[in-house]
């Protein structure tokens, strides 16, 4: 056998074991009942166990150095191999002993962390934290970095990104957009967010964002949409890629917007060529551009004036209380900005800032200028300089995530990042389907879809987020896209000029 | 690692590959899109086949070997012996390559099955019904048996039942049942069906068979119901046992017998120790032990007259046109008998007549007796003389069920045995319970599943269905306490003397 066909056979193998583990996990959060969870956490680590063995085998390692001057490749497979190449490289950097020893503090710190919030005691938390930031730290530092140890664990994040090139995008966001919400809410006539609350049925809504995204393009026949606490998107298979969701029985928005934001994600999966989920990279270019595809379906679709011009009939046909609510009013209330205590809460606005800060104190934890003990202090210090409100307690400021407690230092820049992809490709979008917002108002999304398609989904995780972006729009990411936007649309929705 | 040590991690590793199976055919059939199948597919077969390997791997092997005269085994490790030892020698008596052979072999015959029953056209399934009739064979060889062929085969759904035995259950229920069913249609007063029928929303229909599982003790903390096209039971864990449904939106008894009926098998498998599925033997005695749990519940409790005591106030909750409904009328609506063409929707008095008659072709067939050819033939004619109708074509007819297809010969007369070791339990279970009419009249059902779990379900697999009948009701298998319970319960739902 050939050193490509050996390749394509061992990532495929691993695919086979990808699926089977994302179906446990979609099945654990979606199906599986209470008691099921002890005998599935042993079946969940030993088919972990077995995909791992094979990302880190001595077989694969020799395919990818044979193969990464092969210049006969496709240009799925040449983005396999330098994909799949920098994982091996990250993961047989780590001591195999150190993984295990990791995995057990992990899940000790997790339920540490569920218990501390659960009591508001970030005491109870911080010698776990504690060590999980010293995990961190050795991770980046066996990792590698040039610059800042950071650097190593947003890597495997958002591949290419550095603390630097943060600091230089996060700059002129926060210069901009901080003084502009302080302008919105001084001066500007808020929106009523009233016509969305009252009390709406679950299983109506669920028919509801059924429709939703029938209505952005996710492909039923290749998904399903399921309950979760936690709503996420998971591919089980390339013709099985799964949304789960959660509704708020007295807020129509939680439920909605929830639905086209995992749908944007699902979009994306379900628009890559299935060579790819062979080839073992199943995801997108990166967790940011990921996350700009479902923050752009949710945001620049989901809470545009052209949407609702669309959608409120087919609201009114679940809720007929929507019969005589003009889209206007439906676009304004979609589109109150309050700031708010909880990151996964926060309106377009505010929402970078609950990123920025995190960013600040984890990229400090990790170079050891700040401080465990002093995280609850520093955490609200931070939340009154950009958000301007105080936690009241631990439980709904720094211990509100689940990141740290994983040790998964170096991820929530995607969150914010995905904003700034989303504002900026739609830019290039908007020059390409100049028509765009009628084509949107008469329910046709067959063009954003088809333009997402071509320009962004097939590609995967071929391209990195920089090479892509440039690909695409013809520049490095630039985060006045997000600026612009963020002014014209509020400007206009606040009335302040 | 001693050998009790070692054969028990071999059997808990194959019971964690045989959870995720479970969770894979599950998930296929409860919720996977249409192109989903494909990957499905590939993911399947790599699980099932390290599964397979090492439930034929020398080691384990060994450690049977070792372990059989073991005296210091527990009960439970010294019955897993027995079965996972009469498995590994069935296993390994099978040439590798004649296991593939004849999985590619049924796959083709499977979907020649479907096209031929969508047709109504044998001609189109005969040649492929041949070759998987010779494989039977073939197996049975393999398997070696005493007396007749087919012996080989029921060995691995009914160990040591044999044809003989087989003709001897029969004939005497044959000559009780036959006439008896005669005399119903000719001298009874038929109770009027039509009151279980009508229009029944299927979301109300899905409520009430929750309502009716929890009320017979299933475990939802240990269990999920989902909607399924055709209904079965998996145990996807030892604390995960799921129930799956069906609902017919003009028929209530769909849906709500079959949820009994389910959730009978689910009581016996949440009713196991947890040592029994990490030992390898997470499903019960036999395929007929285990059906006479789900019929039991199904018939023997939930088409009983105390049962609508209780359950019609509940019914009429869910659809208030049951409000002024009287128990008896709707015992009398769940107990009319109409001989049918199709098993699957037979009646209690003519169900075993539909299972005789597969059993007398297919052991014919196995035994050369009977060529395929003449199989349609042959059904139409038994169908008249036991069951007194004619199907009008072979979908209906020979066609019915995909077992041939599967070359599942030997799996039929399960369903009969159930319904007779049903009987002879119930006979047991009474005695104990001299009050069990007025418990279940109650809603109290905690007696009836103390007594299934002290004397069925905590044995699993440990006994074998004869020494489990004998240990519990003193003697092995005697269809009289079927053919009493028929010609009580019906003389007098049809007044007959």
């Amino acid at each position: 056998m050939d050193t490509r066909t050996a390749y394509r056979e061992h990532l495929a193998e691993m695919a086979r074991f990808a699926s089977a583990l994302a179906l446990l996990g979609w099945d654990q959060h979606a199906h599986m009942p209470k008691k099921g969870g002890v005998f599935r956490a042993q079946v969940t680590a030993m088919l972990a166990q077995m995909h791992f063995e094979r990302g880190v085998s001595d077989d694969l390692g020799r395919y990818l150095d044979e193969l990464k001057s092969d210049t006969s490749l496709s240009e799925a497979e040449a983005g396999s191999v330098r994909r799949i190449g920098k994982e091996y490289k990250r993961e047989k950097a780590i001591p195999p002993a150190l993984i295990a020893e990791v995995a057990a503090a992990r899940s000790e710190a997790q339920q540490a962390w569920a218990q501390a919030r659960q009591a508001s005691d970030f005491s109870m938390f911080k010698p776990h934290l504690e060590k999980m930031v010293d995990y961190g730290r050795r991770f980046a530092d066996y990792y590698t970095y040039d610059e800042h140890p950071y650097d190593g664990l947003l890597e495997g994040f958002e591949p290419g990104m550095t603390v630097n090139q943060l600091h230089e995008i996060i700059e002129p966001l926060r210069a901009q957009t901080v003084p502009f919400l302080k302008k919105l809410l001084d001066e500007g006539e808020a929106p009523d967010p009233s016509l969305l609350t009252g009390t709406f049925d679950v299983d109506v809504q669920r028919k509801l964002a059924h429709r939703a995204l029938e209505a952005v393009g996710y492909d039923f026949d290749a998904g399903a949409l399921d309950d979760v606490p936690h709503p996420f998107t998971t591919s089980i298979g390339p013709d099985d890629v799964r949304v789960t969701n959660r509704y708020a029985p007295d807020y129509l928005g939680s439920g909605l917007f929830a639905a086209l934001h995992e749908g944007g994600h699902a979009i994306y999966n379900q628009g890559m060529p299935t060579d790819l989920f062979l080839l073992g990279i199943p995801g997108g270019s990166s967790n940011g551009i990921h996350e700009s595809q479902s923050r752009m379906i949710e945001n620049q679709i989901g809470r545009s004036l052209p949407f609702w011009r669309f959608f409120q009939p087919i609201l009114a046909e679940y809720f007929p209380q929507f019969s005589d609510a003009s889209p206007d009013d439906l676009y304004r209330a979609s589109n109150h900005v309050s700031p708010s205590l909880i990151r996964v809460e926060a309106d377009e606005v505010t929402y970078n800032f609950h990123i920025m800060l995190r960013f600040e104190l984890e990229a400090g934890l990790i170079d050891g200028s700040i401080r465990v003990a002093d995280l609850p202090r520093l955490w609200n210090e931070a939340m009154e300089r950009y958000v301007g409100v105080v936690p009241e307690n631990d439980a709904v400021g720094v211990l509100q995530d689940v990141h740290w407690s994983m040790g998964a230092f170096g991820y929530f820049p995607s969150y914010m990042l995905g904003n700034l992809y989303a504002a900026q490709l739609f830019d290039t979008l908007r020059q390409g389907r100049p028509n765009l917002d009628e084509e949107i108002a008469s329910g046709d999304f067959t063009g954003l879809l088809g333009w997402l398609r071509e320009h962004v989904h097939q590609y995967g995780a071929i391209y990195e987020p920089t090479e892509l972006m440039t690909r695409v729009t013809g520049k490095p990411l630039d985060s006045s896209h997000f600026v612009n936007y963020i002014q014209d649309k509020f400007s206009a929705v606040y009335k302040v000029k």
